[in-house]
Formats: structure tokens, C-alpha cells, sequence
């Protein structure tokens, strides 16, 4: 589906086009054509190819997706599969699609499975024309950063989800649930490392050596998107790691936990066993057992096993088995 | 065996080939030869290395079989090894090797222990002229992308078996069978990344810096090879972490039921334990126990035992023990 | 709020300056500007950037904060960014942030969040004349390597904390708190490394390679600094590595305990199980049981009983189970 | 203990030579001399850097041995370091040292500790003398190539132990015995890769980038000889990583048990305690229960105890515990 | 304290020297001065910062110590910082450092904090005179050397303390001596690594690209070391990877004895259970009881009684449990 299709010329908005318009605006020296498409069908696909020359190969990758994300150059047109991600209203992730073709006089931004749109980003660009005036590699810039920035609230939501998990995980009776919990962070996080990683590594060529002639003049905005793009991954990186390391203290936790339990059965039951034991010997029926013809025999019985459970109870005790 | 033996001349079939006429059209210029052999013999492999001028090393390689995937310069021939993974009918993996010689005017195939032909590859190639007058070179690229195509579905169903453990990785009782199922995913997942990544490494050398000569036109394809043999090893690397995270979460499923079950025995333990206690000490033979002759002392004791159990059993349901 | 603006000639103070005569001093030939900034306000940052002519970019990295550490080029304007660390008085780590913009007549720091100020350094700076006259560069250095050198008490303290749980992750009954103050290092030590090794990729760039023109005098002085944060980095990497073992040690410490109060339990249980046992039989109320009618009967029984039950603790003290 | 000394020209064999006729056949154009020595003393090695001009460090690590594989230039002579891998009669893994020296007009190969021999090289290169006619830098391949070809049945044999581990890893009872097995295994591969890794690290500068002059005309061979070191090397990898995860599986399955057997040990307590508790309970020495008296009190509590006894192993019975 | 201060020409001692001649010697042409301090004073590198004119940075690492080992260059001089390791008394690591001046007329090294001396250095360098010519970078390599060969001995002893672990790891009751002696080796190779891998990476840059000049003629001298150094770096990896594996097969190890514990618990106390059970059928006060009037029915019972026993036994014998 067509959002946008306009011209742009030294910063200004000339005219919202009709596609079939695009090619006499690309002529023109100085201007350059911004298309928007949304969940882009075959035929719409097709005409952006003969209307912007581009390679077979960059629209197989738009048309069919699932692609990692990157940035490509096919002659003087750079290709980028960017990610998006968003919370579905189950708290899941759901991983959308961004390409961008940006030549020397057009930007075509193709969105695939995506809710979240790019009209704050046109808005804003024509805001600032000192900037849009840049041309298409600022366009670039602007998607790519508008991307990125979506992917700072993701995160931050996993990073206090870890939090939570944290704050109970050394209370006893939690583990079943922390270790679902940080099983299912670890794989969102995989989701959006996915996202990032190749991204920033694809990006950091944008910013440094031999850069693409569309992206040279924007070369500092590039290296503030690697910037970002940096600082998630390590973030990214640090929040695995810390699952890792919560798993195995979740493990931990268990184990102590387990090794406690053990250790009260084994005191409880130790007590019970000698209460049951001497109950037994004056339970047995031998008939010289003097004891048991004694008036203050019985309770004085009770009372010894009584006294052994209690002193064995204190012992156990001051060993912290209790 | 020989499957196929053609001459090709921008872009057409000239003609299906006997073997000894080979070399009457390698003379020829702007014309290459394409040669499909299917678990070559010797003899066989002997005669191509006269007919091409293989090197000795190569044509070891090739009958050898054993290699790891790799792609290397003889002069101005490029020999490749690759590994095609297929499923046995028990859902094995079965590894054969795809040997391609590619020189500037032939492309020898030699294609082992594997049951999915190239036939396919060669009519598509043959409706696509305007692609196959690249020459050998897209041949080349034409090969390596069907096996490398092929490697989708094995992964695709490598990563439904795992989503298959995830779903019962949580519910009890399971752990021995996740376990079996997750060492023999992880044993998979080696077969597959050992055809994979040593390809992709191979692979980078075909889109930048020195390409060998005939792979040198077609760049962009190979880019997109090499795209795909990238995707695919982090997909591999994803769900190799995953499988490590899954037998690590598994584990602790383990110790954690059985620390409840620990817990339900100590309780359960504890129950009868008092139980037999208190009929202990009433079965003992002392003469003076006052409470053995009174009238309700018999049901005043089975009270008391079942009420103090039915206390415990009360603690231990809230204690979540239970 | 400004702290500090001088203006510094041939390594001496000429004045203190009111902000508005910043632009006079600017122009002079050899004299650089110095001005100190601490939770900076929009407007003295806008200020700022128009006194000295800074990237938006940077300015907006200055303001919003939470930069991972790095340096930055634009045009001949350095911009860093360091991470300040201190222990807040309940022994939490607190990050703060310190901006240093410098050009090669001026350099601003900009400090946020942080108790620590930069007097200290420039009070020694300006007692040595024959470095300050190195200019705005050695200024810079100075600044980072007091940044850089309040990491070291950090480091410390994390690693006597460690040694602390080291001591004690042997003794028996520690492991809970073991695991529980591992976890809190480990948080702290990522915290730490965040700002550390950014830092150290960063100023590695000013060693060596092709050095920004405001540091390249000072070169063996930011080596020095990038030593230091090398230093900090391989002990960060030995307490993290140390850590991961000791959670590690500490669960086959829990285990292994865990396996001796087993063996306990067994031996206890064993025992008294026997002498329930006996006691048992002897209780039974056939008429025919010859032994009960014996004189000694009953001090056999329980000589038996006891003798059975020395044996058994005999054999499991020297099993070492007990 | 000198092995064979013979001089070589255009491919053929001169003369086997005496120690003393050496440096005449080395004056002689086109020619060259190999040298073969095994267990080497003192006095050998010191006369064969007379005749050859050999370095002191170099000697020096012949003489020692201990060394890591390597292969090093000392002006126009490469030195080149390998280990002999051998299983003992008792299975173990024998490490012996082979060292090379190469020059334009000569090869020294020094063997120790090692009970393979290089006769079956020197055979075989005589019988190619269009091979051999490379000169000096061949001899080298095909004594690199003959060492390295003798891993693969070491590796091989280490594959196939670990395959008899893998069968009965998921086999009950077995986990003492697997352990032990994959510690030894991994200790192996440790040796193995000791003799691999360095040499493919070394191996490849022969290949590419600035190769030795004496062996530049073989580069072909030696990226063999590096191939096959690769392949072996991501072999070693594997097995390295599935006895990691075989090491973990099997902790995993020793905890499974154990929480069966636990589970078992429950269910039989439960069961045992509650026909005690009974039976403790009718063994109560009141006066007023009246069950007691009933003709079939025994019969009925006999049944009701088995009946409670069957049900509870029904139970348990269901719920997999037993 | 000074240790030594001599001038050398040619290879062979001018004269011992005091300190205030130094500089007489340092003019003179072929003529170079070697210095050695021990746990030096501020007021001693002081004076040797004067005579040598030593950068402030690099003698202040001197002064303070704590430096990681690494070898930099001020102008012409190279100043390399080493660690020693020596054996303490009580078996712990004792680290000291070594600190070398090289200039291309002197030699001075700083030694703190160690017991070995460099005098058999100086005295083997003085009996080589045809080695001691090559001037101060042969004096740098032949300290360098001394430092380097004594690490070998002591990851000998912590590669024999670990065979000594390895032995008992697989037999009972060891486990937490085992835990104590591994967690005790892997900080010790820590230390270790730590003086070895700094000073491994710094020595590369001696071995080839841009060697400083000092050291220029003593390239192959530098990579022997280097070469030490990489094989040192290597076991040292070895022997930490052994240990993270001995500590999982350890912890392994527990839980299999566990395990057998386990198993052996619930057989006896199945086993007594039964007996118990047995025993309190019959100890019930029911009035109709026949078996109780029975002659044989004692006996009959403890037979019953100790033929059920002896089966359970004979069967949980069977199944590997007792």
C-alpha cells in the first residue's frame, strides 16, 4: 500500500506525487523522490524497480523478507534491511521489517508487518529543512535512526523484567518461576539482539572508510546511530550475561534450598526415630522388665524420651538444621 | 555416473555433449561446457582432469571425498567443496559432498552421496538466458545457491524440534526425554554448521576484495550467497545457545521437582512419624498408665493423633511443602 | 551551574573570565579557555555550543546523558564522554557522567550526577606551568586521568569484597550469603567494566594510528591513561572470571554438603531403624516366644539392641559418614 | 643415530653419502642433500650445524625438544617444529618431536621420542621424481604431510570413543563410569590439538602472504597439508563441545535418577509408614477398644491396612513414582 | 640499593663504575653502561632519571609498581616492565617486578620486590663476549630471558599439583579437597597469566613490523623469547580449561555419590521398613489373632520376616543399589 510518495528540493516539499510522476521529478537536478510503502504488494514492488532501476536481487530480499537486517550497495544504491520489534498486546515480540533503498535522488522506505509508521519522521524532516536539504542520505539518516530509537523502549522494558526477576530470586519457593521467567527473556533478548547486532555491524561501514557516496555528507549522524546501536548490544550483551549468571544462582538457590529441607528432614525424622525406638524396647513383651511395674515408670518414660527429643532439638538447633 | 555434459554459448544450449567431444568446444571462445557427474568412478574423474587440466590436488579431493567445505584457486580454476544435508527416512541427517570445478570456459559438477540432483538448477538456468550468458561464473553461483537453498528446510525443521522441547521443557516429568532430544538437536545442529560455516567463510572471498576471475562478474550474486550461509550460521549460533540455555534450564527443572518432592516426603514423613510416635508410647507395657482404662482414652487417643497429624498436615499445605 | 572559566596563556592563569568575554580570549593566538560545568542546565549548554561553535549532535549527547564512554572527532573538536563511579553511602555504585569537549583553544567539561569535582586538577595543573603550556590537550589528559584514576579505589574495594566471600565460601552454612553478595559483585563489576572498557577502546585511539590534532603532542600521556584502563580491564576480567568460579565452587560446596547430611541422615536412620526393628519382634504378641519368659531376657534384648547399634556406628564413623 | 644421509638432483638419487662428503654435494648446483637422524645426540647435531650452517636457537630447540609446534626462518633456512602423535600399547597417547630444517640445498629431519619413521616418504618421493625435482621445499610437504596424515587415525580412534560414550549416556547406571571416559577423552583431544593447532596457525603463513623462498614453489602443497590441519582442527573443536555438553548431559541424567530413586524411596516410605502407623495404632495397650474383641477385627484391619497400602501404590503407581 | 654499574666495550667489562661516572661512559662511542637496582629508593631512580634522562611517566611506573607487564618506547628508549613469580615459603605466589631501561648506550634494570637476582645474567653475558657485542638490546633480551625461564618451573609445579588433583578426583570422599585444591590452582595460573600474557602480546612487537631500534638486531633472540612466552601462555590456557572441567567432574562426582547414597538409603530403610511393618502386624492387640497361638508361629513370623528381607536385599543387590 502507497503512504507518501513526494518531491523534495533543497529542503522544501514540492508536490505530493503521483507515482506515475515519479520519473520526470528524478530528472531534475537537486530533487529527490521519497516513497513510503506499507506491507508492499508484488505489483507495487515491480513498478518501484523500472521507476528507480533497482536490482533483482534487493526487491527478491524486500519481496520475501526474513532477511537479516544489513545494508547492501548495488552500483550507487545502498539497500538496508532494517528490524522492527514491538510488543504484541500479549507482551510477546513481534519482529517486522524495514527496507530502504536510497539512491542519489530517491529514498523508498518499504514496511513489512509493522504497526509503528514513519509519518513522524517526514513531519519532522520538513520541519528542518537546514537538514532535509542534506538530501536522500539524510532520509536515510532519519529512518534508520527513527528505527533504532524504537528499540531503546524494548529494551529498557526487558532490562526491568530482569529486575523483577532479581528482586525474588533469592526468596525461597520462587525458582519454578524465575527460571521460566528468565528463559523467556533470554529468548526476547535473542529476538532483539538479532535485530541490533547485524544492524551495527553493517552500520559502523557507514561511518568510517569507504563510506557510500548517498550516506558520505551524513557521515557524523551514521556514527550517532552506530553510537546507539553500540550501546544496545553492550547492553544486550550484559543483560545475557546476567541471565546466564541468574540461572545458575537460581540453580544455586534450589540446591541450598533442597540441602536445608534435607537437612530438617534429617533432624525431624531423628527425633521421631528415638521417641519411636524407646516407645519400642518398652513396648516389647519380655516379662522381667522392672521398669515397666514401677509406679512413676511411665511417666518417668515419657519423660525421658521427652527430654532426648528436647535435647536433640536444641542441638539440631544450635546447628541451624532447624 | 555422467548425468549431463552440454556446450552453452550466450546464454543457449549449443548442444548436448558425448564426453570425447569436450574439448572441440572448450576451443571455441564466448562458449563454456557444463558437465554433471553423480558419484563419479575413477575412470571417470580421471578422464575430466584431462579433458579440464584439473590439478592433481583437487581431483584428490574430489574423489576422496571427506572435505570440509572450502573453495580454492588452481591457476585460474576454482574448485569448490560443498555438503548437502538431507534427512534420512529415521530423520538422520546424511552428509554428501557437491565438488564443483568452475574454469573459464567449463563447469564440471561432481555430486556424492546425495539423493537431490541439479537438474532443476540447469533448466531454470537454461529459460534464464540472459543470467547463464555470464558465463561459467553464474553457473557456479547457480549451484552453490541450490545447495546452499537447501540448507533452509533442515534448519526450519531443526528449530520446530526445539520449539517442540521448549513447550514441555516446564512440565514434569519430562526431563529425561528433553534431554535425549536436546543432545541429539545439538548433535544436528554440528552437522548442519560444519556444512555451513566454513562455506560462508569461503564464500566472503567470492563478494569483496580479490575475486577470482570467473566468479568476478557476478559479485552481487555471490553476495547474496554468502547472505544466506550468514543468516544461516546465526540462526545455527541462536540455536546452539539456546540448546545450551535449554539443558542448563533443564537441569534445573530436574533438581527443582525433585527438591518438592524432597519436600512432600520430609512432610509426609514427618505426618506418620508422630503417628507411630504417640501409638508407640501408648503400646508400652508399663503397668501404671492411667489413661489405658479410661473408658474414652482409646478414642481420645486416635483423636489427638489425628488431630495433631491433621495440624501438621495443615503447616505443611501453607509452607507450600504439600 | 558554572564552576570554573579561565582563560590560560604559555601554561599560566591570565584571568578568570565572566562567560561573555570567553569569545574575547578565544581569538588570541596560544591562550586556551578553560570552563568547568556541573549539572548543566539547557541554557548554559546552548550557550556553550554557540561560545565555541559545538556539533548538535554532541550537545544533545551532553544533555540527555546515558552515553555508553567514548571520543568522538568532530571536525577538530574532540568530544568525550567518561563514566564517573562512586560508592553511595549505603555501598551502591552511583554513575555520574563527564562530558569534556576540546578544541584546540578551549575545553569544557561538563560533569552530571557526580560528587567528585576536577579543582583538584586544575589547582595542580596550574602548579605545573611547564606541562599546562601543552595546551587544551593536556588539559584533557589530566582530566581523564583523574577520571580514570578514582576507577582504582572501585576495583579495590570490589576486590577485597571478593576476597571477603573467598574466605568464607569453604565454611560450611555460608553459601546462601555466598551466592547472594557474588551476584551483587557481579552486578558491580559490570557496572565498572561499562565504563572502563568503552573507554579503553576509545583512548587507544589517541596512542597511536592517526591521533586527533589537539592530542597528538600529548600522546605518551594519554598511553598512560590508556595503560591504566588496560590494567583495570584484564582485573576486571580476573574478578569476573574469579566470580564465575567461586559460584561454581560455592554449588559443589552446597552439593557436597548437601551429600554429607545425606550420608548422615542414612546412618542415623540405619541405626534406629534397626533398633525399631528389634524392638518390633520382640513386641509381637505370640504366646510361644521362649526368650521373653528368660530371667535375662530383656537386658539381653536391649544389650543386642545397643550392641547391633555400637556396630553400626562403629562401621559408618570409620566410612566417614558419620 | 644417523638414519640416511643421500644427495638428490633433477629428481633422482645421487648417492647415499657418508656424514663427511656432505658439504660437497651442497656446493654442487641443483642439487640437494636430505639428511635423516632419530633419537639425536649431542654430537650429531653439532656436526650437522657445521655442515649446514644451522642457528643456535635453533639447534638449541632441537636438542631440547618440549617445544610447540612452529615453523620459523633463521635468514634463508626454515626451521620447522612438529609433534608424533602415537597411542601406547596401554592406549595412552605418545607425543613425539619431529624437526625440520630446510634449506635451498638441503633437509635435515630430526625424529625423537617417535616410533613412526619417514622411510616410507623418502620411498615414495623417489618413486616420483618429477615431484621430487621441486627440490628441498617438497621433501618438507611430504614429511609435513606424513606427519600430519598420522593424526587423522588418532582422531578417528578419539571419535569412535566418544561414540561409545554417546551410546550409553542415556543408560542408567552408567555415569560414573561415562565421566571418568570423557575426562580421559577430553585430556586426549587436549594432547592432540596441542600438536594441531600451532602447526595450522603456522602452516598457513606458508600458503599465503610472504611464503619462505624455499617453499614458495609447493604453496599448492602446503595449502593441502593446511587444509587437512584445518579440517582436523574443527574436528577436535567438535568433540571438544559435545564432551562439554556430554559432561553436562550426564550430570543431567545422574540428577534424573537420583530424583527417580528419590521419588521411589518416598513412595515405598509412605506406603511402609502408613501400615505401620496402623498397626501401631491397633498394638495400643487401652482397655476399651473394642475392635479389638471383634471375631474379625484382625482380618478387617489386616485388609483395611492392605487395601489403604494397595491404593497408595495405585497412586503413586499413576503419577509415575513408581 | 645498587647492585652493580659497569661500562662495556666490544663485549668485553671497561670497569666497574660509581655512580657519578656514568656519564663519561655514556659519550664515549661503541661504549654502553649497564645498571642494575634492587628495590630501589625515590632518590636512586631519581639520579638514574638524570644520568639516563628518563621520561617522568616511566619512571614513575618504576617508583609506584602495580604495572601489568609491557614494553613502550619514550623517543629512543624502551622501557619494559616484567613480573617475577617466585614460591613463597607456605606454596603461595609471591609477584615482583622487574623493570628495564634500554637505551642505545645503557642498560638499567629495577628489580622490587623479588629474591632472584640477575647476576648469573651478567656473569654468562661476560663469558660471551661475541653475544655481549650485539650491546644493550642483547643485555634487554638476555633479562628478559632470565625473567621468561623462570616461570617454566613453576607451571611445572601447578601442572604437577593438578595430575595430583586429577588422581583422586575419581575416588570417594574427595571431593571437597579436591574443590579446595582446584579453586586454590586457578588463582595461582591467574597470577601466572597474568605476568605471562601482557608481556607475550608486548614481545610480538619486538619479533617483527617496526622493532624498536635497540632491539633491531636482536630479532631472532626476541622471537626465542617470544616463543617461550607463547608456549607458557598455552599450557597455562590448557591447564585453566583442565580445571574448569575437573571442577564440573568433581561436582559430577558428588552428585553420583549422592546418588549411591541415595540408592543405598531407601534400599535399607525399605528393607527395615518392611520389617517394622511386619512386626507391628503382629504386635496388634486383636483378640483373634490364631497364628499368635501357633507353636511355630514365632519362629514362622521372624522366618517370614527374614526371608522377605533377604529377598528385597537380594534383589536391590541385583539391581547395583547395595
Amino acid at each position: 500500500m502507497l503512504i507518501n510518495c513526494a518531491a523534495y528540493e533543497g529542503g522544501t516539499k514540492l508536490a505530493d506525487l503521483p507515482v506515475d510522476q515519479i520519473s520526470d521529478y528524478l530528472q531534475r537536478p537537486g530533487c529527490f523522490v521519497w516513497v513510503a510503502l506499507r506491507d508492499s504488494t508484488d505489483v507495487e514492488l515491480t513498478q518501484m524497480q523500472l521507476e528507480f532501476g533497482l536490482h533483482d536481487l534487493a526487491v527478491e530480499d524486500a519481496r520475501h523478507g526474513h532477511q537479516r537486517p544489513k545494508i547492501e550497495e548495488y552500483g550507487d544504491i545502498v539497500f538496508a534491511v532494517m528490524h522492527s520489534v514491538e510488543f504484541s498486546p500479549t507482551d510477546e515480540l513481534v519482529v517486522g521489517e524495514v527496507c530502504v533503498f536510497v539512491g542519489p535522488n530517491f529514498v523508498l522506505s518499504v514496511r513489512n508487518h509493522s504497526h509503528q509508521g514513519f509519518l513522524g519522521v517526514r513531519a519532522r524532516a520538513e520541519r528542518e529543512p537546514h537538514l532535509l536539504k542534506h538530501g536522500s542520505g539524510f532520509v536515510f539518516y532519519a529512518l534508520m535512526d527513527a528505527v533504532v530509537d524504537r528499540y531503546f523502549p524494548i529494551i529498557d522494558a526487558l532490562e526491568t523484567d530482569l529486575e523483577g526477576v532479581e528482586e525474588q530470586i533469592f526468596q525461597r519457593g520462587t525458582a519454578r518461576q524465575n527460571i521460566e521467567r528468565l528463559y523467556g527473556l533470554k529468548q526476547k533478548i535473542g529476538v532483539v539482539k538479532h535485530a541490533v547486532t547485524p544492524l551495527m555491524d553493517a552500520a559502523s561501514k557507514l561511518t568510517s572508510g569507504r563510506v557510500p557516496a548517498v550516506c558520505a555528507g551524513n557521515r557524523d549522524y551514521f556514527r550517532d546511530v552506530y553510537d546507539h546501536l553500540t550501546r544496545m548490544n553492550a547492553s544486550l550483551d550484559a543483560l545475557r550475561d546476567t541471565i546466564g549468571t541468574a540461572i545458575q544462582v537460581n540453580l544455586s538457590m534450589v540446591t541450598i534450598e533442597e540441602s536445608e529441607v534435607t537437612k530438617r528432614l534429617a533432624a525431624w525424622a531423628g527425633i521421631f526415630a528415638v521417641a519411636t525406638a524407646f516407645a519400642g524396647i518398652w513396648g516389647m513383651n519380655f516379662e522381667h522388665m522392672p521398669e515397666l511395674k514401677w509406679a512413676w515408670g511411665y511417666p518417668a518414660a515419657v519423660g525421658l524420651i521427652a527430654a532426648t527429643c528436647g535435647l536433640l532439638y536444641h542441638r539440631f538447633r544450635r546447628a541451624g538444621w532447624l
